[in-house]
């Protein structure tokens, strides 16, 4: 980051250059790559995390590409997501997932590759799962935490963008998770009530 | 529009289906369709435009698609803006440009097909031109009028997105016009000073 006062920073006019083959952004302010040792509390079963650590070596799950925006009401942040294809025993690779900050604030998603869903849950349980492929927009309200995942063979990509002001709290869905989760059965992807919500840290 | 109090109005999760290739939304809230008949003062060229209207009739210069969204601060808007391609005289086909009600509210377009540019320019006249082609996204910071101008021979296709509360003032610029604009020389896109300037009511 650099050593800004956030709310005095001007941006000018800008363009970035984006493949939307791969989602990589050419001149990123910001690149985060998630692993999977990095990730191990938030899968159903942990025996099959340490089982695909063994077989196929620490991952990455997901990465987001980024531009650096003055965080600041009024203003846009966007990002590109890309969640790489897999499976921790039958449940399918996704992101942390993460309320906003700021509660009150929404996001939307324009897939552009790809094959998923969108899981929206609210501390109340509430609950959607919207489909995401390639020209599908979902809009994500606030006080929804959220989170993709990809149920296909190739990465899921997508242009994420929200308020300028509304952060991350990821802390919330470490600990205690969503109430949902999304995996694998019969060869499709099937919603079921998270038996570990609560309690991921355990 | 509904009949709802726009800062009470909940929206829940959706998804919205549309079509990257043509840019037309499935089931749209809104769509704005900008015929010549009903531009006629923002071009360089009045005989042009005469001539235009004469020729190939009232045509639809661009269109947009969008959802219904809450016009409140932490909420996003979006839409799907298609520039149709054209020129009336020298001067390719764009859009009326606006700026922001508020002012210091950021937008950024997503290019889906096309090839265009954006004209991003403040009151004092400061300007900036970034270029528009798929895969592209462009920075639209606030206190930017803001206009697509489409030099492609198909139509320029965006996702637009915007902060909730921005609104639009489409006023100054029906008035005043932009102090710049893009027409074609020699075959090729060039930035000019629009000597209508200040009085594109005249």
């Amino acid at each position: 980051m650099k050593p800004v006062v956030e709310d005095k920073m001007v941006v000018e006019p800008f363009s970035v250059g984006w493949d939307p083959k791969d989602g990589v952004m050419d001149n990123p302010d910001n690149h985060i790559e998630r692993y999977l040792k990095n990730l191990t509390n938030m899968w159903i079963d942990k025996n099959a995390v340490e089982q695909y650590l063994k077989e196929y070596g620490n991952t990455l799950v997901y990465e987001v590409y980024e531009k650096e925006i003055p965080h600041r009401d009024g203003e846009i942040q966007f990002c590109s997501s890309i969640t790489h294809p897999g499976k921790i025993g039958k449940e399918y690779f996704m992101t942390k997932g993460h309320f906003h900050a700021r509660r009150d604030t929404a996001e939307i998603y324009y897939c552009l590759l790809g094959k998923g869903y969108m899981l929206m849950e609210k501390e109340d349980g509430e609950f959607y799962l919207e489909e995401m492929y390639p020209g599908r927009t979902v809009y994500v309200p606030g006080h929804y935490a959220h989170r993709s995942i990809n149920v296909g063979e190739n990465a899921l990509i997508s242009l994420a963008v929200y308020a300028g002001d509304a952060g991350h709290d990821y802390g919330s869905i470490e600990t205690s998770g969503f109430k949902h989760a999304v995996i694998e059965k019969d060869g499709k992807p099937r919603i079921i009530e998270n038996p570990r919500f609560g309690k991921m840290l355990e």
